[in-house]
């Protein structure tokens, strides 16, 4: 696979501390004429599978050769390896914490390098800041066409911290939970349009979280009344729980973790 | 007109999810050698004239050939239109929701076209993120330099959402209102500098809001006593309420609607 | 030096105006080939201090060639100068305010221009806006070769706001202060680690804070016990005080300006 000069970012640095900047500043050294996207900074501190279903939704929009780089890494500095992931598609940089659970069950292939050549990394690596010592110098040598297997030794081993698995608790009920709320307020859950598909068919079903029921189905916003709860499948096909031009979180108290049942409607 | 490789983006998908970054990779796949920048992705969720303000005071800072994408689409889904809109100066993508309204009146011509080649948009287009799957490939192919009338159809109707406009009450009296509330606390009327001197010259004039009447005007916030507000033209030419090295707001609470009325001082 | 094509911006902005967006506009409309990287633009409304010690922290991460801009600007419009800082390394843009005092202890050699020439400003240069109307088409001038001295005139003269300097109280006491409560609530204190081992050796030392000792010191977070503070040396090699996956400020309510006092432990 050929790097294209893409490279994104997933972290939990936020946006007030140069942190970001370091690591942008670490890239632009080794390869100037890098592309650097932020897909965001803001993923709760520490928060690997939040940082996971962030970058499991957007890195399909990259070009083929996008070096996709998340730190979200509590372990730095300790013996936790760095690893690079080569997919037929991408390349991912970062700890090896789980932060990339998807790309295992996503890819059709893929092998996994652990990061142990110090001549890619920063001259001076701290204990505390690998993203700017050690993933953006990675990165940006990849993106300058440098093979994985010079920078890492390949590994079978890796840390596995999968999204929660929604369940088919039998033909009319499909139990998942919230795995994300956005910055509109809608409630994603971890069900998917297919899950839904394959179980109930095209019936109909209605929507429990807590002790509300939701009823209410559409295809997009507009379509739905006003100050009405409804669902919809986002951009990322998971069914969705959202309040028109509001936050669905107002009428809807919930968090990452509350659980959502499906239940078919008889006919 | 030749499109530069400058795209800017102006939405309200805020920072913390992956939204932005997924319009970026869309760009990217059609268009690597883009160069993206952001104008703002905090515009308040679903708020059309927020986002246009906020457009309207930064599009003319950029070169010729920008490609200008703003995305604040309650109607996301629906049958309301996407469009592109071609000034002699700039390229304009979006919902055709009023959004772009000061084009129209700032443009001295302009032509609207109807996106509806769908060779220009992703291949699986979803109900709930035209961002990503029709804006940002678009935008990225006018870059590229496939011509506004390739990708749509020429149309004349187009949706309307104008600023809220000043109204000179009397050769003594303009009224206006505050249209922004800045990072810093400074309040931005929609009342310019040549309107004030249209109708008052270079006489005086004093500045009420709700019940408090602001006499000072100074040229720069250096000039200016501390603790007290007073009122310049900001960057825009917009008469703004200010206070120094404060918000303005801690001690005049307002907000956007807020009316303002300039009274011309008696010599 | 030849100028990179690397922009940096660091401003007390924020991101839900258009500023930042209209300076990248103003850049790219000198040199529409630069690449601009934000460091932040949060700095807290005109703390010049902030700024200063957010650039400090990341600056040397960027390639020579590097034209750093900071824009924290209180007296915009007033008679302070603004100024182009060389040395042997970077090229620096902002207001003479203090903001780049940093780099005149750090550098073995700088140069300070005024800048005089309006033939690198913007046609129309507002009171209130320099960093689009004067730093941004300054620093993109430069990025595309024009030398400092053309576009400014040499001066000794510079203003000084140097942060605070640690104290040798004697050879068991060292006296520093908070400098700055990063994103994840960690203290980075204004001692050094050379400080530390110029005056303690190799020996353990104590650290105080309002009423609280912290005796944990480690060289990465993973080693840490939870639920206590501890110290380490941060990327910076400044020494901070953390709390394992949490914030020291919850355990440890404190604020810039907080001193904090290093004693060494006896043997």
């Amino acid at each position: 696979m050929n790097a294209s000069r893409i490279i994104t970012l997933t972290t939990d640095f936020g946006t007030t501390d140069a942190y970001a900047g370091s690591m942008k500043g670490a890239v632009l050294s080794v390869c100037p004429a890098a592309t650097i996207v932020d897909i965001t900074h803001q993923i709760p501190p520490q928060n690997i599978r939040a940082a996971q279903f962030m970058l499991q939704s957007a890195y399909r929009s990259f070009p083929p050769g996008t070096v996709h780089v998340a730190v979200v890494d509590p372990g730095v500095g300790s013996a936790r390896p760095s690893i690079i992931i080569e997919t037929a598609q991408y390349l991912f940089v970062g700890p090896d914490n789980g932060i990339f659970s998807f790309v295992f069950s996503e890819a059709a292939h893929c092998e996994v390098f652990e990061i142990t050549n110090k001549a890619y990394m920063s001259a001076r690596t701290s204990a505390t800041f690998h993203g700017r010592d050690i993933f953006a110098p990675v990165a940006a040598h990849l993106t300058a066409g440098v093979a994985a297997a010079e920078i890492g030794t390949r590994t079978e081993s890796r840390a596995n911290l999968p999204l929660p698995k929604t369940r088919i608790l039998d033909a009319q009920t499909i139990q998942g939970e919230i795995i994300h709320i956005d910055h509109y307020g809608n409630l994603v859950t971890n069900i998917t349009q297919s899950d839904i598909r394959a179980t109930f068919c095209n019936s109909p079903f209605s929507v429990s979280v807590n002790k509300t029921t939701i009823e209410k189905q559409v295809g997009h916003y507009d379509e739905a009344p006003a100050e009405t709860l409804f669902c919809l499948y986002g951009s990322l096909s998971f069914l969705e729980i959202s309040l028109k031009n509001d936050a669905a979180t107002r009428l809807l108290p919930s968090q990452i973790g509350t659980p959502v049942l499906l239940t078919k409607k008889m006919d």
